[in-house]
């Protein structure tokens, strides 16, 4: 099996270890998620990310070329299994948005790993020379965009009252969810994501619905 | 003038070069807030702190003696400001409290720095061992307590409802608080930080006070 050391690792792995290859690949994503949630991504080192694996550097960097490139890998792979679970039917209400929120706090709640990682490169972010800056700047702006077409029809079909600020409230949803998951990563025995963001949802449903009704039980 | 590298500099500092030390002293906060906004505190360097400040390491650790203690004097610093500007009466009103709350929205959208560097540490900080964990960990914890007991004397004094969940209330206020900081130091121009945290205040308000009243003009 040849491989070039700036190779993807997929495209030249030959046929029959594409398994093997692919699960190395996932446990070296698993680790980088633990380094970049401890270390930042700038103090992560691609040496000591292998080490936790059990491989050699060079072995790593068959897969991955650099830590920008692991990086971006991490961060991608973590958000395909997300939009197919959570988002992958447009919801019919902004009843529907808010419980589909609601179930991804939930599933935030089950990995504390993911999150802290997730709290720290969105913080590291907002410099932009960071590798990360654009995925996060894009990131953003999709779901903001993609929240707020969802209240608009919301508003459309009579929902939700005629003045709701449809793009404040997104943003301000997408606030919550991720200041609630500063503070849980930081006391995840004190504090209790899910009913405080349930809470949040069920109470702004309220102020925006016609009926005043809050989130479906 | 005589200093041990390992003091705290100002105890041994001779007379009449205290304007001069703590000049210097303030300088370096300024820049250690620029690289541990940017950096991160496991990747920023005490070496490149100096050197930006135009002094020797040396020199730095003459004022600090380590990472650490140039980090927590960079939180303490930032923090008793801000206790005294903010916090220094007891809110009369939840009206009161939310409205500063406001206010310091609106003073921290004047130094993206300082919120860029709260940002990061506050999401670093979620590992134990990391040096910012206690000071955190105590901080949330203290505005916890403060903002709770402002809110319950309000239930108390009849301004909210009966049935108002004073510590989720609060807590959500401080996750809107930072996530909208998230938001903000990624895209400065983009977000309107200050509306936002103030349709949120206004809206949870109004849900909660027995009048159906929001934020004051």
């Amino acid at each position: 099996m040849s491989t070039s050391r700036g190779g993807n690792g997929r495209r030249t792995a030959a046929r029959g270890t594409y398994a093997v290859g692919d699960e190395r690949r996932l446990r070296i994503l698993d680790a980088a998620v633990e380094h970049f949630a401890q270390w930042g991504f700038h103090a992560s080192s691609l040496a000591r990310i292998a080490k936790d694996v059990g491989i050699t550097q060079g072995g790593l960097l068959h897969h991955f070329r650099s830590k920008e490139s692991l990086l971006v890998a991490v961060l991608e792979h973590s958000d395909e299994q997300d939009v197919e679970r959570f988002f992958g039917t447009e919801p019919a209400s902004a009843a529907e948005c808010f419980t589909t929120l609601t179930r991804l706090a939930s599933h935030n709640a089950t990995r504390l790993g993911r999150v802290k990682m997730f709290n720290v490169l969105l913080a590291e972010a907002s410099n932009p020379g960071h590798p990360a800056h654009a995925y996060f700047t894009r990131r953003n702006s999709e779901v903001l965009r993609r929240m707020t077409g969802s209240l608009r029809r919301a508003v459309d079909s009579g929902e939700l009252k005629p003045d709701a600020d449809c793009p404040a409230v997104a943003r301000e949803a997408i606030a919550v969810m991720d200041g609630l998951q500063l503070q849980w990563a930081l006391d995840p025995e004190g504090v209790d994501m899910v009913a405080q963001f349930r809470a949040y949802a069920d109470r702004t449903l309220r102020a925006i619905t016609v009926t005043g009704r809050g989130l479906p039980a």
